[in-house]
């Protein structure tokens, strides 16, 4: 563990008993030794240190009731649970399931218009793009898709990369009724959200993010963009989406550092705001890391639970949201053991 | 006048009785037949066509009462005349006046942060780009201004273009709280607020418009974007000011062209929802060639009016604003006499 003391390992250790700063988080350490052996420990029962109240806005709700227990929770494998983002005007609701993908109506309910345009990249179109492109046309002939398959990986979310986005949009033809798809991980999501917030000067915009870390971080808060060469996500707008529709299935194609990234969010939201979803990570991890669909759906639905409670009080991160930039920095920054 | 039945010729020439369409301005022929002979006739005395009530809504407001009389109107040489638009939390000012830029306080309140990019183009930068640096930091030791000088012309309103702005805003190292400064015309206008929307997900913006066309039509709306090379203002955003300041000084650089074509652009609002004011223009054209400084505002604080009615009605064009759109397609088409 030599990089534990290191600032962008997910690896932390601390003493004291503050809890205001990541570097102090007293009581607990948090171990990615390697992707089968992940450790999430409290030294003390009942996670006093976290002993600050845990934000609830009346206008976060899910489906169902919450599960604060050590039980897996209420996920069932069909009926996906709804966390609504309330934004006003911009509200959204975040479907999170297993099999949401052969549930056609629920992507159909919130395509505008009859023409969309799904963009994903050259890793998961290959797995999912039937899929989706059956979701959204089962039954529903009048709508037509198009899509475009952009090259995978963060050092393609530039300018030249999302012209490809426009280029396509234009030359299909598309107008401001359409609906642009996000089928993919966060790269996919922030310049599919970009491109859909600048396309005629804003269309509808639907995600399908298939990794955790899109699941819990980027379906929540209409962050949108992409990178400049001289740094990260300069360029960009905040946009929300018509919903987000989280499939836990696509998780089981998810390679194992993707997973551990992910997973490393889950716990943020634990360690910065909500002891007793700590508590129940620490209980069920072993099902998280065996990619469980419920116990899946339960960790993503408190992630977001979490997320939109923040947003919903500070979309435009004037304050309180830029807590939840907590370890950004490190999120592709995966430990050499993991590969 | 063999050009009068070209649809994108701001010539007009009809005999029937419907307004509806402005192929079918009856009664009404205006005529371009060079710069130093414009004229706008009404066949009929209190132009009883354009008998549709003009939409007064109670939101928008001038700092002083409307001038519906054949005089030249209240605008002073140094007082600025001020339309309030009003879109809730986006509300903004436009100031209209002689000599503004020599008044810093107009620009100064609306800074926010102590750091300005001046966007403009390598026609107007000699012109007022020291004035404009000046108006914002005389007196304002803290404020330091940077600029970037873009090629003029609508063929450079593209991202290659726009990323320019993105490169120095970020070589500059401005932060959140930094403003843009769009100081031009229309292409200036749109490229800058696009910016301002896109860098960080949306900073402070000001418009110093210096043409007729951008201060009547770009200076009220937010509409902003770029063009992609099949087809013009494809990629945008809405995106409004902090403020419009509007120097009727900056008019005496421009040239004969440009003035005919923003004149067209006023004479459309008392066309299509203003016959007070299309009175008014009747009587006063010889001032407006003449840019005479009070007549010029009070054409222009009246052409803002009537967009801001319309915009504060129907912000994101999904129905009435698309009334304004009328000869959009034909503003950079100049009879070849005026050449």
């Amino acid at each position: 563990m030599a990089s534990a003391a290191n600032a962008c390992s997910p690896s932390f250790s601390a003493a004291n008993s503050s809890v205001s700063k990541p570097k102090a988080l007293s009581d607990f350490y948090l171990r990615f030794r390697n992707i089968n052996a992940l450790s999430l420990r409290s030294k003390r029962v009942g996670l006093p240190v976290l002993s600050f109240s845990r934000i609830r806005s009346p206008r976060i709700s899910a489906s169902s009731p919450q599960v604060m227990d050590q039980s897996v929770g209420e996920a069932s494998s069909k009926a996906p649970t709804i966390v609504e983002v309330d934004l006003g005007n911009r509200s959204y609701p975040i479907y999170i399931g297993s099999g949401l993908l052969d549930q056609p109506e629920l992507l159909q309910r919130h395509v505008h218009g009859k023409r969309v345009l799904v963009v994903t990249n050259n890793t998961v179109a290959p797995l999912y793009l039937d899929k989706v492109v059956d979701a959204l046309t089962r039954g529903n002939p009048n709508v037509s898709v198009d899509s475009v398959i952009l090259p995978d990986g963060e050092k393609y979310k530039n300018m030249e990369t999302l012209m490809k986005v426009f280029d396509k949009a234009i030359e299909s033809r598309l107008d401001r009724r359409c609906t642009f798809v996000a089928l993919g991980g966060g790269v996919i999501g922030d310049m599919c959200g970009f491109a859909a917030a600048a396309f005629l000067r804003g269309v509808n915009f639907i995600q399908i993010p298939t990794t955790v870390m899109a699941q819990v971080d980027s379906s929540v808060g209409g962050k949108t963009g992409i990178n400049h060469p001289l740094g990260k996500n300069l360029i960009g707008a905040f946009y929300q989406p018509q919903c987000v529709l989280i499939d836990t299935d696509t998780l089981n194609t998810l390679p194992d550092r993707e997973l551990a990234s992910g997973l490393a969010e889950v716990i943020k939201y634990g360690l910065i705001r909500d002891a007793g979803f700590f508590e129940w990570q620490e209980k069920n991890m072993p099902k998280l890391m065996a990619r469980d669909p419920s116990a899946m759906a339960y960790a993503i639905k408190r992630s977001c639970e979490n997320k939109a409670e923040v947003v919903s009080l500070d979309e435009k991160e004037s304050g309180l949201r830029a807590t939840l930039n907590l370890g950004h920095g490190c999120r592709h920054v995966i430990p050499p053991w993991l590969d």
